[in-house]
């Protein structure tokens, strides 16, 4: 085989996948990969199944004409919604979600079989972490919460301080404070990461905290392993998104942990 | 003329342009309204202008097609980049938003000509506001800023209380913390006024809050006048929206500040 492997593609609604392909690449550096956020229809957290998964279908396409050989769902409302969908239309492309590495996370990761959910509206409401968790461990006891201000904080960077813990206490507190307290809290939203450290101040210390993303970047590195890219240059990023080269690029490095530079996002129409 | 006069449009991303609808009923009870809230591509606030353009112009042909009119733009960012389109699209119609009337309703309320805008990160951006209120108070000091956290505060119902104080301190504190500080605060987005109390405790008493909804309802019944409906009973709503009718139902019912039902939401494509 000569020449480099295929792109690994990535999308999310937005940039809160960002924390994804962190992960990504920090477990496979030596990967190329296509990012693309739909930033035009930001968020994906409260439409209905219906569009997400026609959101999702599309964005699959532009990806796939980039010749990208595995697909990484990184996020969850598209995850809960369109897998199904998505490996029907390319049966021969490996397609890889983040719930179901987030619920192996949380099943390992609880001892008492009680795991908190926390994630967008659609997500909960849809129940794809709920299923995911009692395919893995039918007796589970699941307290599900959706937190939309976690987004909206997250995207302006109010990621600690007392108004981050102070809602924090208001959505959690109710799920935490029953007799017998869950002993995991998934992050069901790829928003969520950038907040974990606040999280854990005002969560009870026997709680563990499970972030899909690492997880997640472990299933895929199984899946690419035989045409892994040689592993001494870093590989590539290409930047794709749907509208808002500068918003991306400055509210994008929050979730990538790294700068983005505006005249590096390719904005393309789906 | 037989009988009853043809509806008012009404559109907005998603719910809060229900607070403008909601004033529009108070002045002119007996009107018919068709109400459009383009749910599955909200928010229009993160958006480029092109996109909200042509967004804006899908959501007027809907309503056209209803055979509206007059067109009222309940939506501060489709006001700001949209108005010209819609008007050079439909040049027999009517076409009214909610910018110049918050600019109007704040330079009458402000006497030091010193006044404060806060909106979605798009309005802000796009300085419809601030030009709107040069063009009638050509010296007055304008000091605008995002707050795209009102947003998800206002549709999680969370219009009150310790964690909506915090957050207006946090934004509003260092618009007001100056040595000859605003005295009007205009509430730059529709999904704002129900949050008018809590920043009513946070501001200093001398600040004037500046609604546009009101002054909006006014305009457009300046308009409408001639062709009014007789008074005596209630006229009718027909609800639009893209997606989520449950949603749609339970989240505007917060702004308009009734009870909403959700099997009255028809769902349409655009």
């Amino acid at each position: 085989m000569s020449g480099r492997a295929p792109p690994i593609g990535v999308f999310d609604s937005g940039v809160g996948g960002l924390t994804v392909l962190r992960e990504l690449r920090r477990a496979m550096p030596a990967e190329d990969f296509v990012y693309l956020g739909d930033t035009a229809r930001l968020p994906y957290g409260t439409k209905s199944a219906e569009t997400v998964v026609r959101y999702s279908l599309q964005c699959a396409a532009a990806l796939v004409a980039r010749r990208i050989r595995c697909l990484v769902v990184a996020c969850n409302t598209a995850s809960a919604s369109a897998l199904g969908a998505l490996r029907a239309r390319h049966p021969t492309l490996p397609v890889i979600g983040v719930i179901d590495a987030g619920a192996e996370a949380a099943v390992a990761a609880s001892r008492k079989r009680c795991i908190a959910v926390i994630a967008t509206e659609g997500t909960i409401a849809g129940g794809a972490y709920q299923r995911a968790i009692h395919r893995l461990a039918a007796s589970a006891r699941i307290e599900a919460r959706p937190c939309p201000l976690f987004v909206a904080m997250a995207e302006e960077g109010w990621t600690q301080g007392p108004i981050v813990e102070a809602v924090a206490h208001r959505y959690l507190d109710p799920l935490f404070s029953c007799d017998d307290p869950p002993d995991a809290l998934v992050l069901g939203c790829t928003h969520f990461p950038v907040l974990a450290p606040a999280l854990r101040r005002v969560l009870p210390p026997s709680v563990c905290i499970v972030d899909s993303a690492a997880t997640t970047a472990a299933a895929v590195q199984r899946q690419v392993a035989a045409g892994a890219a040689p592993g001494a240059v870093r590989g590539a990023v290409r930047w794709l998104a749907t509208d808002g080269a500068e918003r991306f690029a400055r509210v994008g490095s929050i979730f990538l942990g790294e700068a983005l530079r505006a005249d590096a996002v390719e904005i393309i129409d789906l």
